[in-house]
């Protein structure tokens, strides 16, 4: 196609690209204070009162802020009327395959949960087709009742459990699923476009926007794998291919057990769920949890090998990208009694002299939930950061 | 002071606010660009030519950008007068303190360096006040020299092997010097302003400005003691308190011999120099290189191991941080042809089959003078980021 070149075209470009920029901008601010009145953005934005109240149209109109309530601004003046994100319009979907469950969430853009519907299921006897195919279903019920209660669903985010290529979505290789190669959004085909993204990338943006996570912070997801998501002021670090955090697979002991990997003495083969099942012949994790509640030398033997581990390679991580605090999700948060003290101390040990204070360990309030959450948070994000794809034109 | 409040006042905030944004928007395109007319200036700023113009005479008057001579862009219109940073006014200071030795160096905004001055010292004998002192005479002796070609420095930043507490300069552990809490910016006292960092930022930051470095990759800084900087997106990672890229003390063993640091198998201790001297009787790094050079099995051996050592870290770091790249600089630049075929072998050995690529291992073009260059390049940034404190108001 031949597009028009002359200035006004050119003055048209420009205009629409600065309007997109204003609307982003608007939005943004609503979102990151809750409620505002159309003067206080004129007043934060710079921009005038008339383009905020055209900006403001356009947003309300599109479904993403709503009108909420007069204010009065200081003691003089008119009082204004409030505006702030709807919850009302605009929905996400996050999904999250992972070794022994299925779940998808849907956040309104206000970011409230309004639907939960989780599969326990076991996905390392199911080939990769089968489970993807489980999971369409499962979102698209979803889908239906978003739509029976008035949401739309713009778009969502699915989190795996391994390094995924971001530009493709395919899944490399996810040893604790026995994925190699699997190109995830071409099987899932949902009726919105779906991002594919590393699971405990996900949980760490969860307890960021949904848990009590500080701004800067190296999440922990123990699973039958262990992943780390680290958050620096707000923002994931997902490094250079997108393969940053994998915990799992920092070296504890250079020649220790064979981990799936291909590598030795990686922390998932001291830490991760499988060692810790095995090591105490327990059937699940809930099982662990009452053999260590009734004070079983073997399981308190195991927790605390692990957390020896742990504090290992977090002391290696903590050394490298030096977190504000170490936030302990997934299977860690409920072994958090039987973790904390040892990774702690192995911590203290190891960093203590060189650093005038050691990370904090935390634990996580969102449990195996995060994941999803996170993936959702992540379309909210996108639609708050460019609106204008969410406008009519 | 009570500050006037009403709106004349606050129209003349804003357009300060706008002016400072604007010569810094202008200044960074054409350091980011190399040179521009005024009409690509406002092509690419959205800016109007008048407003362009206005901020390029108040930038030549404040010397930190000349004209460049004329080009003719595209078929048609007048030719236009290039403006490009200037290396003729304004100089930044990069200064190291290393174990062995003190650095400054003096470079241009243009990003030249003009002046080198480094005097070799046992820093580990002396104390914290007479190691500075003697940098405070090595660095005004400099300045001296930098007014004689016409060169006025508006700061510094001093390299120091160890993390520093950003917001004082307080140096409060490093063990290779046998510094504690030591106070450094009130010890220098120069004239100008002069900020501290941790010298692997730095270096790192010297290999993205001054040598081959690619826009993200983990330097890793071999001397004493081993540190490392990671660079994103052209952007140092600092950490939440400053203390990120500690490579030096990741583990290489948890129950291997023990660090200077209170911990137990850092890989310093494996790979450090003070290792590789003690482990081949060398006296120094030139007599290690001739030893190989020779073929000395202790020498080979030494280095296989440091070898071994530094792949298990890095495979602990590329899991973690996820590097496009990793560029080995200080003494592992030079002992690169006796490390990489090991580093190599065993990154692929423990990385090879999680990932689609393992990042490439090359070797730092800047040597022990990457530091020092980082130092001064960050002084450079900070002036173009904010040209308005080198304007007169």
């Amino acid at each position: 196609m031949t597009q028009p070149t002359g200035p006004a075209a050119k003055q048209a470009v420009r205009h629409d690209a600065m309007r997109a920029r204003n609307l982003a901008l608007v939005l943004g601010e609503v979102a990151a204070r809750g409620s505002l009145t159309r003067a206080a953005l004129s007043e934060i934005t710079g921009l005038t009162k008339t383009t905020v109240s055209k900006l403001v149209a356009d947003l309300i109109e599109a479904g993403l802020v709503v009108e909420a309530g007069t204010v009065r601004a200081g003691e003089r003046g008119r009082p204004g009327m409030e505006v702030r994100i709807s919850g009302e319009r605009v929905a996400a979907v996050g999904l999250e395959i992972n070794v022994d469950y299925l779940s998808v969430r849907l956040v309104d853009l206000a970011r409230s949960v309004r639907l939960r519907r989780t599969q326990a299921v076991d996905n390392r006897t199911a080939r990769p087709v089968e489970v993807i195919a489980a999971l369409r279903d499962l979102a698209l019920g979803l889908v239906d009742e978003a739509v029976d209660i008035g949401l739309q669903v713009v778009g969502g985010v699915l989190a795996v459990p391994g390094p995924v290529d971001l530009a493709t979505g395919v899944v490399h290789n996810a040893p604790n699923l026995g994925w190699r190669e699997v190109p995830v959004p071409e099987l899932l085909r949902l009726p919105f476009p779906v991002r594919v993204e590393n699971e405990a990338n996900l949980a760490a943006l969860g307890e960021l926007w949904f848990g009590s996570g500080p701004p800067d912070f190296l999440y922990v997801s123990g699973e039958i794998g262990i992943g780390a998501g680290l958050v620096v002021r707000g923002r994931l670090f997902r490094g250079a291919r997108g393969f940053a955090g994998e915990l799992g697979h920092v070296v504890v002991s250079p020649d220790g057990p064979p981990c799936r990997c291909g590598a030795r003495g990686c922390l998932e083969r001291y830490a991760g769920q499988d060692a810790l099942l095995t090591a105490t012949a327990a059937e699940d994790l809930t099982e662990l949890v009452t053999l260590l509640e009734a004070g079983d030398p073997r399981a308190l033997a195991a927790c605390e090998r692990a957390g020896r581990a742990l504090g290992v390679a977090l002391s290696s991580a903590v050394n490298l990208v030096d977190p504000d605090t170490i936030v302990l999700g997934g299977i860690f948060a409920r072994l958090f009694p039987w973790l904390a003290d040892t990774v702690t101390g192995m911590l203290a040990a190891r960093l203590g002299q060189m650093r005038s204070a050691v990370p904090p360990l935390v634990v996580s309030q969102l449990g195996t939930e995060a994941a999803a959450l996170g993936a959702a948070g992540q379309v909210i994000q996108q639609v708050i950061a460019d609106p204008t794809a969410s406008l009519p034109t």
